[in-house]
């Protein structure tokens, strides 16, 4: 029997890799993009990387008898959220949530840290249900063998999975999508999901058309840099939609689609990621099989060991800043012995060429140092109450699994 | 007749003024606070300002048997979550929010952008009713005539009200302690009491004892720098305890008192700021007379008000931020002409002293002007965000007012 679905939904993510003055054939990839976005009418097409507000808006004006609803989400995560399904104002309610790390700001040549990432909310009202939907971009990895920004991206992932949390308490539907800079295995990615309950379009839907592996950067785009995912021939999957209905209603996802290295007409790819197109169906009742199995004490066991494999990585992270606030400190001793010592030689009246040449730097060299034992000192204070909210939520998963181990046997006790 | 309460809680709240090295007599109010504490046996302490860690751990065993839960929140806003109502952990959940904007790191001698600023979350269950309490500090205010940190404070009101109104839509009771720095009639107070719906205890006690007009920092207070407060012989009053219950359940203040300028016993006070001590009922049903009137169109109208406020007053901080990223552009100009004059003479062989002395001054010229360009360019970015949030709660509170500007004279029409 075919189930009677209430409500489909069609979601189109993509980074569109929108760098002002660096990003290859900016304008044209805005323009085609803007196109297949008014022939596909999505429901809702959220975008990462729009960094031009102008671009944004061009776009806006272009998509406006599609998609009559849109905002621009500021610092670093920009995001165009539209919707064609409403005609009347569909967005009921918009915040964002800026990541408290987010890298390294003497890392000029990343920028990270600079852009700033953030995760953006929409509330909408569709069909008389409450959608979260939400947009994100955590910082990007450079080394995956030697990865400096491992704990900063796990603690992203964990504000992002407490913002997700604590703002969709009274949602039907949650929906994120974006580009996580997470392979499907990783730490924080697993995080995420355990603490979340997300659930991966990739693995849930019923069909799949796209790259193997559904991957979201693949060699065979011309922008990628080869030269970075040669370990990887299939290219690697880092950008997602994950989804939840809360108990009454069912979500699943019927097809999921990627562009596979070029646009969809096989001309030149709208970004240097491959773009997500999801179709989803919503309905009121449960289904006869569930896919996705009820939260219970058998559960509680993977979320603990996330937990407490986050909890291990913050703690490396937290012992990194250490170890740099400490050198600072070292530094700044250094500065100030230098500074008292030329302070002597100009007071003995020994005014040579070197010491006024290192009077300058000295000076430079302590509030140099200074300024990165401050950063350190706020990053560890970050990464400190990060580790407090896990530390938290594994105490009560375990007390949970603690429960259970006790409620079991008495309920076997009860059968016999 | 007597109503039939279900639930009495006592909080007390107080900035405790823990500065190391700074703050008079920390020790000694520590410990006689923590005695007080103990005495009292309050439901829920909320503390700002336990600066120290360790302060805040000595408290915290001080009070283990009387307050068996509590949480350290870090960065700035230190606060102590304790409860002694329930045997078993009541915490179910805890969270933070880092304020986007908080003052300038250059403005070292105020050091609010150091200690940083954060609203604290925790999840409280208790008999069966779910608890949202939150705790936090914004901005100082150091000049009222002419404010430099303004935008910021409406900014972190605005991002404060966001944080409850996404956060607390499952609680049945919300409850919001803290130094707000913020007088009853400012614009961060009314913008944060017309989008929560929070009701002010001190407005709406049955019986108030304490300092003339509920004031929380007075003259009488030993601690208090009397200059400051010249202009108002009563004190001011910029800490409070504001509360909420949804529908179906009901929320009164019985009772508030404030500390009067020394500590219950007529010693030295506890800190600098007055301890705020509210009793309050909670019931299921609603009362016969609500003293809150319930939320319609008559009250769009206040809403519209202050946010059109808040929108300018950002408008006005953004004006201002721009000004000093183009002054600071101006300075990385000026400095980078500096320095390729310099070049030109050390090229030239003119290596005098003064060339010398110029060149490190010259380049730090450069980079510090550069470090304020960028910082203003993210505080720009920041209350944009905020304004983009404003403007989207203006465009549907004013969808609302229309909507029922056209509703009422229908229902006249009807009843005719």
């Amino acid at each position: 029997m075919k189930p009677n679905f209430s409500l489909r939904l069609r979601v189109f993510n993509l980074n569109f890799w929108g760098i002002l003055y660096w990003s290859k054939h900016r304008v044209d990839r805005l323009q085609r993009l803007g196109d297949f976005l008014n022939i596909e009418s999505f429901d809702l097409a959220l975008l990462e990387e729009v960094w031009s507000e102008q671009d944004f808006e061009s776009l806006r004006q272009k998509l406006l008898p599609t998609y009559p609803a849109a905002h621009y989400f500021r610092r670093g995560c920009r995001r165009a959220g539209l919707s064609s399904r409403e005609k009347k104002h569909p967005i009921q309610e918009l915040t964002q949530h800026v990541y408290t790390l987010n890298g390294y700001p003497y890392m000029i040549h990343h920028g990270d840290w600079f852009s700033g990432k953030a995760v953006g909310l929409v509330v909408l009202h569709l069909s008389g249900l409450v959608f979260n939907a939400y947009v994100t971009h955590l910082h990007a990895e450079y080394n995956r063998q030697k990865d400096i920004y491992l704990a900063h991206r796990v603690a992203q992932a964990w504000e992002l999975a407490q913002f997700i949390h604590h703002t969709s308490k009274r949602a039907d539907v949650v929906l994120l999508c974006g580009d996580l800079n997470l392979h499907p295995k990783d730490l924080g990615c697993r995080l995420l999901k355990e603490w979340t309950g997300l659930q991966d379009a990739y693995l849930e839907t019923q069909d799949f058309r796209g790259c193997d592996e559904g991957c979201t950067m693949v060699p065979q785009n011309c922008y990628v840099n080869q030269q970075e995912l040669e370990p990887y021939p299939s290219g690697i999957r880092i950008d997602y939609v994950l989804y939840k209905a809360v108990s009454g209603i069912y979500i699943s996802c019927k097809t999921l689609k990627t562009t596979t290295g070029h646009d969809p007409h096989n001309g030149t790819p709208f970004s240097d990621h491959e773009a997500l197109m999801a179709t989803l169906y919503v309905r009121h009742s449960p289904p006869q099989h569930s896919p996705s199995p009820t939260h219970g004490p058998a559960e509680v066991s993977p979320l603990i060991t996330v937990l407490k494999e986050a909890w291990t990585e913050l703690g490396l992270g937290m012992a990194q800043a250490h170890w740099w606030a400490a050198f600072a400190s070292c530094v700044i001793g250094l500065g100030l012995l230098l500074l008292v010592l030329l302070c002597a030689l100009v007071a003995g009246g020994q005014t040579g060429e070197v010491t006024w040449l290192l009077l300058s730097p000295s000076v430079g060299l302590v509030l140099g140092a200074g300024a990165v034992y401050l950063f350190h000192m706020k990053e560890i204070k970050g990464l400190c109450k990060a580790q407090a909210e896990l530390q938290h939520v594994l105490r009560r998963a375990k007390e949970a699994q603690d429960l259970s181990v006790v409620s079991q046997p008495a309920q076997q006790e009860d059968r016999a």
